[in-house]
């Protein structure tokens, strides 16, 4: 996309507001052009072990624009299984993170593509399923995966937009989205013990 | 694994207890070796754009064992993006729930593999980095992906075993943990509007 023809859009739709900032972000991706060590990230999490199968995960800062950067407030989750798997269920599974995860991103996505292309949300609702077969976990069948055989998103979302138009967005949201990439990529993962 | 050999030393390690009832997954796995249709779940999340890229997801009920199913209670967690991307950080990003869920799933590996295996563990603590080119998601340079570069888990154990025996626990808990599976390999996702 040509940046006149964003800056463009966006100058004609100061009237309709979703909260997102979109100067800002066309702003970061041009100073970021020339400066990709700016746009180096690293997110960061750290567990402790409760019992059992529960254990608890704190994020507060992390690494980007060349600094040490903090979130305004630590966040603890708890994470266990359900009490069908014999566990105490004191949060929930950790591949419901993910769904967690995804569900946030891809309504970021539409919020920001809405407001650069002029369209005034009113609500973005989403509901995921994530099918698992679990015989790959409990090694019940070694051509069982691990993980979600798929997963399904679906948008419900009042705008004032056509169809079409959101539609577009959705996709949109989908093409530069982080967790959705994630999912439907590998990346290489590396454990280790200190 | 032989079945023999497990229940064995299953048997021996009474002694030992990380709060794993290793015996009930053993036993589901015989199960679900016959019964294939209830080892399917289907996993659920839903989510509410509050505003900006600020939304809240909710997490209670799920299907497995053949029937309807529900956590002890409801799940509501807010992601947002940090004040640095000009946002209102009400809440983690979304790439970081990826790292909350795979903190969480290869610690309850961990301390399943050690109750199978007679370890007792008294502390597991992870830290988890993942790095992120954030060029790609703001559509900089295409030739970067949305998602992490690449993630580091590294694990701190303390337990009732050899080096060796603690590198073969978290080897073992990768290799059945369904975050690294969904996080290693691709998954389909399908993103649809009602």
């Amino acid at each position: 996309m040509g940046n006149l023809t964003e800056r463009g859009i966006t100058d004609m739709t100061t009237a309709i507001d979703n909260g997102v900032n979109v100067q800002a972000l066309l702003d970061a991706r041009e100073v970021l052009k020339g400066a990709p060590e700016a746009a180096q990230f690293t997110w960061r999490a750290s567990s402790k072990w409760q019992n059992g199968v529960h254990s608890s995960v704190t994020v507060q800062n992390f690494f980007g624009l060349g600094a040490e950067q903090n979130h305004r407030s630590e966040s603890v989750f708890d994470a266990d299984h359900p009490e069908i798997f014999a566990a105490t269920d004191n949060g929930i599974t950790p591949i419901e993170y993910l769904l967690v995860g995804l569900a946030a991103c891809l309504t970021a996505g539409v919020a920001s593509v809405a407001q650069n292309r002029g369209i005034q949300l009113r609500s973005v609702e989403a509901t995921l399923e994530g099918a698992h077969d679990i015989r790959g976990i409990l090694g019940a069948d070694s051509d069982v995966r691990n993980g979600f055989s798929d997963i399904t998103v679906t948008f419900n979302i009042d705008a004032d937009a056509s169809k079409e138009d959101i539609e577009a967005l959705v996709a949109q949201s989908q093409k530069r989205s982080a967790v959705f990439d994630a999912l439907t990529n590998p990346t290489n993962v590396t454990v280790r013990v200190a």
